[in-house]
């Protein structure tokens, strides 16, 4: 394994989720870092010199060498600062795979049908992406479950690779809940997601890396207004 | 990290490129294991049991403990034998981030792009699809250099995780070529990636893992004859 040394930047956009795991990583590890706000609408040479091939946040800069891709940022961060701070994965084998296959879950499976809701802009479209998104959040239900075993995160009693994956669309699931009138982690239908979501943002490396609610408010229903209007979507 | 004991039986299609991953990582690690061949038309119990989230192969059920998901299984054999055979990831976390940043590429970006090629059933289809394929090739190429320093396989002197990754389709590369009229991996146009193939193909546990091509050729024509009639769409 690499050692922690060299200088340290994060290129992010500051309502990016998947940006926002980089932060809570290096938070949990307690790195000190230069943070880099990225304008996604115009991308800064920097960014498109560190990620030539996906041209996306986060970008994580360490003593010059960038690493790309939030689930290959996290598992970087927890193998160059292994002895700093709570290890983000298990040291158990079998209880690593359970927590990629969740992860994997998560960005490959979830999102999608999440995404249709976040992208509805009439009450048909909510209604149905709602409906579509609903088992997915049962299985996430029993991934709970399974993950942790009885305690209070997916990491078991500390935040994990799985919290911090999900995680950080928490505040996102609320935003868009907001709009659409949904309620996504619904305490009687998930009740363990929905304590977790809870005990999850209560974490200091999470809310120090959380965006403001209200403007990310604000930012959504930007979005929205520009991907309703055809012009907005060229 | 768990040790290696405990009975080992993989779940797998002959013709999958992801259950071939899982082949070849229990052939290079030297393990034993029972292989339970599983007809996706009409799926086994076992089949569903283990994998009730995606329902897919590969699976690797390891002391009665399913690992699901061929990039999770690969990591899983990689740190539960760690102490057996080649290790899949190399040691330092730059570049396992980098070994890991090209395996997700590949099967995030690449295997899109060329799946809309393995679907065609038009030569104008075929066409575009070959068309938009090839920068995808070009950014392997590259990948190539940056994984393997000049040496034999994206894992240096031996193969490791991302050789595995996209060598399990070189087979399948071949096939839809041969259909196609294609050549997706030009020598003249991808020197390094062609060479690579070759190399790849020879390894002693990539030749016991692999199908033979001339049965995986029949596969992809009755694939074809079913995906092109609407008939078979059903």
């Amino acid at each position: 394994m690499a050692g922690g040394g060299g200088e340290l930047q994060l290129l992010g956009s500051w309502y990016s989720p998947y940006a926002i795991r980089a932060k809570i990583a290096l938070g949990l590890k307690g790195l000190s870092y230069e943070y880099i706000e990225q304008d996604l609408s115009s991308k800064s040479e920097l960014l498109l010199k560190s990620n030539p091939v996906h041209k996306k946040v986060p970008v994580l800069i360490h003593g010059g060498r960038p690493v790309c891709e939030s689930l290959v940022v996290l598992e970087y961060v927890d193998e160059a600062w292994a002895g700093d701070g709570p290890p983000l994965l298990p040291a158990d084998a079998n209880d690593r795979a359970t927590a990629r296959f969740w992860t994997n879950y998560f960005d490959s499976t979830f999102f999608p049908s999440w995404r249709a809701l976040y992208r509805s802009t009439t009450a048909e479209q909510r209604a149905e992406a709602f409906r579509n998104a609903v088992p997915q959040v049962e299985t996430l239900e029993r991934a709970f479950g399974e993950c942790s075993k009885g305690k209070a995160f997916f990491g078991g009693d500390a935040v994990g690779l799985v919290d911090v994956v999900i995680g950080s669309f928490v505040l996102w699931f609320r935003v868009v809940d907001d709009v659409a009138g949904t309620n996504l982690l619904d305490q009687a239908k998930s009740p363990g997601l929905a304590a977790w979501a809870e005990r999850f943002l209560a974490v200091d490396a999470v809310r120090e890396a959380m965006p403001d609610a209200e403007l990310l408010l604000e930012h959504y229903k930007e979005f929205l207004a520009k991907f309703a209007s055809p012009a907005g979507s060229t």
